[in-house]
């Protein structure tokens, strides 16, 4: 199957049967309704689209991703029923990029199958590893023939009945700097799921509640990859993870679209103010423009990912800002579109606004990455310029 | 007490008693919590502060409420404190311009004292009148000694358990265009509460349901002022109506930034990138920006409402579109100056983004308003070039 | 004559004697042209509305200056013909509260007569006083019986043929951070007119050249009000200068939408695709709400210079970035709307983008005035926490 | 040479050899320079990069255009000296598609190789073909052994000095709808040029004056392509030229984003308010986020214009609107962050603004764009409903 047919056929299975199985806004999907859709994905043949065949997956290439995902993404159900949802896409990535084979089969496996759930265990309360990695507080001390982990975590998006945690921590025995992940089993003793951070979104299952880790000691084979890496590692998961938001929720606001467009066909037929219809094509067409720059930002990141990681980190990082922004406008224009209906939960695009704000949030902040944003730029030019690229800024001579 | 004093009064009291009252974010108020802060109200000498003097209130003077609806505003249960919410105010304000002595006695009395509540009853389910009050379905028929009214009514805001209804109608025996407004008591026979619409505001107690009249029989002495008059009734609600939705929602904007303020401050305090407290500022001067030209234009209406009526209308109009756009902007910002926080229900910031984002679209959404007022202004100009002003655009002749 | 019958009278003099004897878009007027304007304003009764009586103008209150400034800034020469441009109108203004009665009669009369022009010497180039008048470089240090003032001033406006110059100089004499304003004749020894900086605006006569001062001597009756007050003087001209720039521009975006709204009327009566007429309705309606929320800051800001300076202060920073933002996107759109027209200089639209680019800049740039719009809030919401208001950012606490 | 190794010839060249020839801003580069920079051009191996080989080009395909494209456009002069600017580059690919081999060689090689300049008659005045070109009001008749072209053409950028016009006229012998290009030699008999209409930018040489038709007698072989197929090659034609247009305006907003890092690096040396050095870092972010998201936007198009003309159309017109406005924005920003220089004429920022504000215009304008976005994606939406997929706006039914 090609790039372009599984991201048909992803397409026909979120349509026909995703869809009808979504529970009324408000409401929420029964805890059997993720099993029954991941069943039929794989009956379907678009299961795991991006996991690598070795491991059960469909082997899709990065830069295939992005259609696949959308459709998906059309769906606040596409992602988990494909095993294509944040934050088990992004581990297993992550155990496929840096992982032992030992812990791929151990761990990465039954993620892929769909088996078992896992959270990333990075974000720490304040003053820890916040939107800044280099306040991490959390401690992996060598103890005999392992480590012993101290620390809380926070926000740690599906974290509840996850059956395996990424740990993030300090590993001050290598280093002032050094980090360290570590593959924690939930049930290990000294793990404890604490309070629950409520939210409005639903998308992810699990929640996003603290994790205590009070003196949980694991075996050296817990190190993920290489111990000191922790960083490195971070940043490799990073760029594809807040990428592939991007492509799920450009899946979303598409669906918002096509409501706004539903409606507006509804209402020509009907009739209406043809000149407020005017004013609408302005908002369809600036919600046309947000969806195809977004769509273009991404394939550009993802093709800067695959060929040079270190351009590729930064072109993810403007699509994360770029798209985030993007579908949270192309939504609540939607929900304008819709008039009455958009602003009750007879439409679900209120609900859908709910589910996409927070994007602008997680994965560094819109405003964090645009202060990285400029630091680059500047470091670029400056680069340019000691390399002889002439001054542009030549008012000052003139002064 | 003045106005500038009441303001101050109405502060304090929604500091010191209203903010302590509000529940949880995502939970709900107990039953008896606004009898209990209508009546700290007025103790407090803050209750009712629109109502004139005459029928129990304090008596401030239109363009006089915006800093003390603001002050109300500040908390969600403010202004039904203060018994200035929608949509008993607006309804309020009608029954003292339009409605008969008798009238006022028998509804404006007891509303005025927090002792009931009300509900407006024009929108209608589609294709009847909904932001196109032409299409008005709603009959009422004159029948022996008063009318008969048959018709459905959508969106109700605060239809239930509301004691009487402002039921607009279209009444044909008085001629084609003909509405009409008539005082019904909720508790009239073949009047019903139906379904209700699911929303994600909290504000507006009695929700938004349907309403159904089905044959439901009124003496003469329950049309509001004169028949025939509804439509121009309904200009006479409204301008000012949407202009004090702007006076609340302008608080609640203020304690979204002032929340973001301190978040702001205690970064500063505790060391933060500065580069990101530099974005930072932008955002925080962007919403002191919004503020204070929301207050302005808020000011402006308010004294047009009084000098010009007509003129008034336009500017209220303005106001609105200006301001709902405005609120929205502030409270989303301080979401996203708060991170982490501000996108969980550990604050109360996406809650009042939920309650805010409807404003665009009740009242007139903002295309319909823009649509108007294009309108309006190319009235304007048609009317100064027909009365001899030079045509502007004289490229035509040029070319 | 009322304040509105100034406006009117105003209005009537533009429309029908400025207007007419513009030149066309990339030429100028005549050198004999402003007088002849002049005079024909003195005919009319519109001359110098802002000056006080005795001193031969019409004695206008600040609070009532908008609607006959925005009346005069239809046309770019309106402001000169009525003697109310910059630096001219604030520069009068600050004579009138802070110079002697001799320095009035010798400054003052002639300039409200429109006998000559002056100029305000305060920014100097990098890295003196620009936008932070600290740095200011310029000395002016006690000799016998009076002052020898040097240093060099950049980005003079209105210097070319001024008479007099309101000179900013540090007079270390008088304190470290002294400043002191000195009225030195251009034609004094050791004052040159320097090389004139190019821009793409023609409003202001007399150019922004540099001003170079070396060993002028002025007597100690140069010394404007009291020395040592340099910067409260500044505070003193700025607030009403930036607002009274704001007015100006206001009415020529009001020409601009003019313009705008004469070319869709006339695309209606000669037909047009009825939707690019919609998406035309939201563009005008959004400059409507730019010009009504532009009028509303300008009302607020000079009302709270009349009440309450340093309130005042702040309102005119909010107005002026918001106005002068305002009216670019008015002047913008208003271009769009004209179409191939628009960007020609067949209209003079795109002169009159050109004009108003620069106050986003002049008088502290938008970025500046953000600044401190920002640092003024988190004042006044550090203010009020410590006078015992609660914190309203709690999330912290529940980390 | 690879794409990648002629982009990075043609940067040094644009700036090593282009910068320096280029004029102080506000005057005009003298008459041979366009020539003596085109040897030049020549000489680097970089001129012509996007004809065919076989006419004396280098032969680059669509797809690569858009980085030597953006380095060529970095100095106004650039795309000139490398002979890809408009109109000559849009003719040029009009030819190459669907001219005559006879055509080819009469009319292609000499623009290719710099000797003669062309125009691409189109637009005509009120009520002819402006963006609407189904208004065409300009005739070719057939006469003996040939066609009679009648009619007016204005705004014809290059036509001033152009040795040939491509002229779009009415055929009404071969259908009601029938539109044939011509290939008419500027020194024909009753070809003139016409007024000029006066704009504010330079960059495209020969102006863009009336062109007036008066009997033009021309043969059959000045039939470009096939008589009745101009509309068809209309649309060959403006895809890639609006697309052109883009590329090489990014590489100017791309230099003015340059001169603003140089002016932000120069501040942060010498030191400056480090609070306002962070708004500067929000909008520097904002323009690197433009750059970006436009880059990706025009690769997008390029690849689907090689790939699906159709779909390359559409996209092409998107990439249309958002590079237009993001170009201005850049640019816009450079300005402010430059200060009172970025107004002034000792940067060509300002005139930069004006070179790129009628492209929002030019080529169909951002709304009438928009209205055909938005046409098209409510055509989609129903032909998907059509197509079986499920109406998405649910809550009509639920009313």
């Amino acid at each position: 199957m090609t790039a372009a047919e599984l991201a048909q056929a992803t397409r026909r299975f979120v349509r026909d049967v995703v869809l009808p199985a979504e529970p009324p806004a408000g409401t929420e999907l029964p805890p059997d309704g993720r099993d029954a859709l991941q069943r039929r994905a794989r009956e379907a043949g678009v299961f795991a689209p991006q996991v690598p065949a070795r491991f059960g997956g469909l082997g899709l290439p990065l830069d295939d991703w992005s259609p696949v995902f959308q459709e998906a993404g059309y769906s606040l159900l596409g992602p988990a029923a494909l095993n294509c949802m944040a934050p088990d896409e992004g581990n297993m990535y992550l155990l496929e990029k840096v992982a032992t084979p030992e812990q791929q089969e151990r761990y990465l496996r039954p993620l892929a199958a769909g088996q078992t759930r896992s959270c990333f265990a990075m974000t720490e309360p304040h003053p820890g590893a916040g939107s800044d990695p280099a306040a991490l507080a959390t401690t992996a001390r060598r103890v005999d023939g392992g480590w012993e982990i101290d620390g809380e975590k926070r926000f740690i998006s599906g974290a509840d009945e996850a059956g395996v945690a990424i740990v993030m921590a300090r590993t001050p025995e290598l280093g002032d700097a050094a980090a360290t992940m570590l593959l924690v089993p939930m049930d290990t003793d000294g793990v404890e799921v604490g309070h629950p951070i409520r939210t409005m979104e639903t998308a992810i299952t699990g929640g996003h509640p603290h994790v205590h880790f009070r003196g949980v000691r694991v075996d050296d084979d817990a190190v993920l990859g290489e111990a000191g890496e922790g960083f490195a590692y971070a940043q490799v998961r990073l760029g594809p993870a807040r990428l592939t938001h991007c492509m799920r929720w450009l899946g979303l606001a598409r669906r918002a679209q096509d409501t706004a467009l539903d409606r507006v066909r509804s209402r020509e037929m009907f009739g209406a103010h043809l000149s407020d219809l005017g004013i609408a094509q302005g908002m369809l067409a600036d919600s046309e423009i947000d969806l195809a720059s977004s769509e273009a930002v991404i394939d550009r990141a993802a093709r800067l990912l695959v060929e040079d990681p270190r351009a590729g980190a930064t072109a993810s990082s403007i699509a994360k800002v770029h798209v985030s922004e993007a579908v949270g406008r192309v939504i609540d224009r939607a929900v304008q579109l819709c008039g009455g209906d958009g602003v009750t939960l007879e439409l679900p695009l209120l609900a859908f606004l709910n589910e996409v704000r927070p994007f602008r949030v997680y994965d560094g902040s819109s405003e964090t990455h645009r202060w990285a944003i400029a630091r680059r730029a500047v470091s670029r030019r400056r680069r340019e310029v000691e390399g002889g690229e002439g001054v542009l800024d030549t008012a000052e001579a003139l002064r």
